[in-house]
């Protein structure tokens, strides 16, 4: 049988760095676990418009339908804020999610207990928080049409359009139900349906699919604006929450935030199952590229290292490998290494990126 | 010379118990200081559902199209929440907003001293923040066409529009740059121009005004994603935030609830100059209807009595009598006196609505 197949598109700014210490824990389980994958690598974002001129070459858009999993680290930088818009780097992040059909983001908000103190809010808010943001990944104002900036009695106009059909919110809201049901059995839906209608259809399909399908899952509805104080107030209140592409970009981040641990957070986006059952999937940190810091050694590789982590439970059902990983990293953290994003006033021992790597490899 | 007049909409919830207390305080500037206003009452929302049908009715759209400024408590429950769309509260104060054109909301984010330790943040993090958002309050995806929910190959399919004119955005970007001129001259531009062609034309036009009329402003611009992760880290580093109609409702209750004073919030809606030089202006609360405390006497009424001072100050030209009531809030709260909604673990003096409104009045 072929080894399972995994695409690397380390991307921008720091994505590469990080994407280095992920092919150590790779290296890893091949020499110490006897688990050989079949690592292909290829460029993303601003690499890949230098490499191809576009951010996304169809090439890689093949390779990425073709194999079991992507792990992406981050796209952007300055250096493309002057590019046209279609070769901007975030077009070839949305290009994969949209041609491999992500519509399932999976975002978890968790507050590691060796980092309470790093967070902003007061430890006892968010200590042991653990929350899990589905949002919409395929639809919505990021993709509806119209869209752009057209004339209209000798002015300009900016247009773009958020649409939802029923079986879009269907099988996002089936997503999020399922993965309550392994947690605590409670979703929180969130829209706007006081103001949009689009947002009324996706209450009406959400709480439709619950009564039919979930009814042993508890759903609640919130508006956006207060589920943003409500992250803020007290966010142990929520086990998942379910909402669409534009509010979950805005929320997840917020919800990311609230933690202290911005560099700890993976993330995954899944699509339909494929021929072997496992669904299409993209891994990628919820960091951004931080390209103030590329290239200096400071970036925290966690958030990456754990996006493959999932991918090890989703995609390649080794969930025992990933636990594994997670407990070295818990470990690590409980030791107080620490990369110059998680340097809080308690002090720690600071260690660069690969040191990071260093100590996870140890640690494992 | 006629008096100034004020349309006072109580709507529903805590509405009309916050209104209450803020009567007392126009009370006390007859008697006191020989301020007469000509005050005028309606209902909006629920109330107005129940009483005319409508969630506005025309009458009270003519009173507050006529009136120098509009008060207005709060709007929406449950009760009303198996309403049509048309009938909704929230429908109600969408259409003062729409046909008054009171396109710039303004929203400050203060953290009040004596209420620092309250806020779910840590005190240094919070402590003397004070930013202001300006919300585009007329256009974008609230009132954008298309809309609705529509059949399409045999499902339904919700559709919202997000819509800017430059001329919609020029002026609330003067709005923002005005304010910002009596502040820290600092306008932080947000908006999804990665992701969004709307919020591409919103960069472009703000920057243009900036760089034609305002070049003493110090401009920034920051995705909104990014916006939400930046208020809860370091909320500090912003002065004026721009931004649009749903970007601004989100991120305007993200920043209130950081204050950890909700109930201490007031907000302005202007508009364009009247004949008598004054803005149309309605002023409100940031806090909602909160049903579930409703009629029990547990409300805050600050944030409806600041709203008021706001109208002192924006819409009657008497800013010094907003700086007094303002004052005796603050010395109120230094006093130790607590709505319910402030008791923290510190505690303090428990008092009701009108206990509260007793305090301001002795310490007017
Ligand atoms: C980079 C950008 C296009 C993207 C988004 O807006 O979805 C990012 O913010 C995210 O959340 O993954
Ligand atoms: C009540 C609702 C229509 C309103 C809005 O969405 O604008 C509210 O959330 C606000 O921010 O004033």
């Amino acid at each position: 049988m072929a080894n399972p197949s995994l695409l690397i598109l380390p991307g921008d700014g720091i994505g590469p760095e990080v994407m280095a210490e992920v092919k150590r824990v790779i290296g890893w389980l091949g020499e110490k676990r006897g688990l050989a994958f079949d690592v292909s690598e290829d460029a993303v974002g601003g690499a890949a418009y230098e490499k191809y001129g576009v951010p996304l070459d169809d090439s890689t858009m093949a390779k990425a339908q073709a194999v079991d999993a992507v792990l992406l680290g981050a796209v952007g930088g300055p250096k493309y804020d002057t590019l046209d818009f279609a070769l901007k780097p975030e077009r070839g992040l949305l290009r994969l999610r949209k041609e491999m059909d992500l519509y399932a983001n999976l975002r978890p908000a968790q507050c590691f207990d060796a980092l309470a103190d790093f967070s902003s809010l007061k430890r006892d808010v968010v200590a042991g928080l653990d929350i899990l943001i589905v949002r919409e990944l395929t639809s919505g104002v990021y993709f509806g049409e119209p869209r752009g900036i057209f004339t209209e009695g000798g002015e300009r106009v900016g247009i773009n359009t958020q649409r939802y059909t029923e079986s879009q919110i269907e099988r996002v809201a089936r997503s999020a139900f399922e993965l309550a049901r392994k947690r605590a059995k409670k979703v929180t839906s969130v829209e706007k349906a006081n103001v949009m209608e689009s947002g009324i259809l996706w209450r009406e399909v959400v709480t439709r699919i619950r009564d039919a399908e979930y009814p042993d899952i508890e759903l609640g509805h919130m508006y956006a604006d207060n589920c943003a104080m409500q992250l803020v107030r007290a966010p142990k209140q929520f086990d998942v929450i379910l909402t669409d592409n534009l509010f979950g970009d805005i929320l997840s981040d917020c919800a990311a935030m609230l933690t202290g641990s911005l560099g700890m957070l993976p993330s995954a986006s899944l699509g339909a199952p494929m021929a072997n059952g496992r669904p299409k999937a993209m891994y990628e940190p919820v960091h951004g590229s931080a390209p103030d810091i590329a290239g200096q050694g400071k970036a925290n590789p966690i958030a990456t290292i754990l996006s493959f982590a999932m991918a090890l439970r989703y995609s390649y059902d080794l969930g025992d490998e990933a636990t594994r990983i997670e407990t070295a990293i818990e470990k690590v953290l409980a030791d107080g290494v620490r990369t110059a994003d998680l340097m809080g006033p308690e002090g720690g021992t600071p260690v660069t990126t690969s040191g990071m790597g260093d100590a996870i490899l140890a640690a494992l």
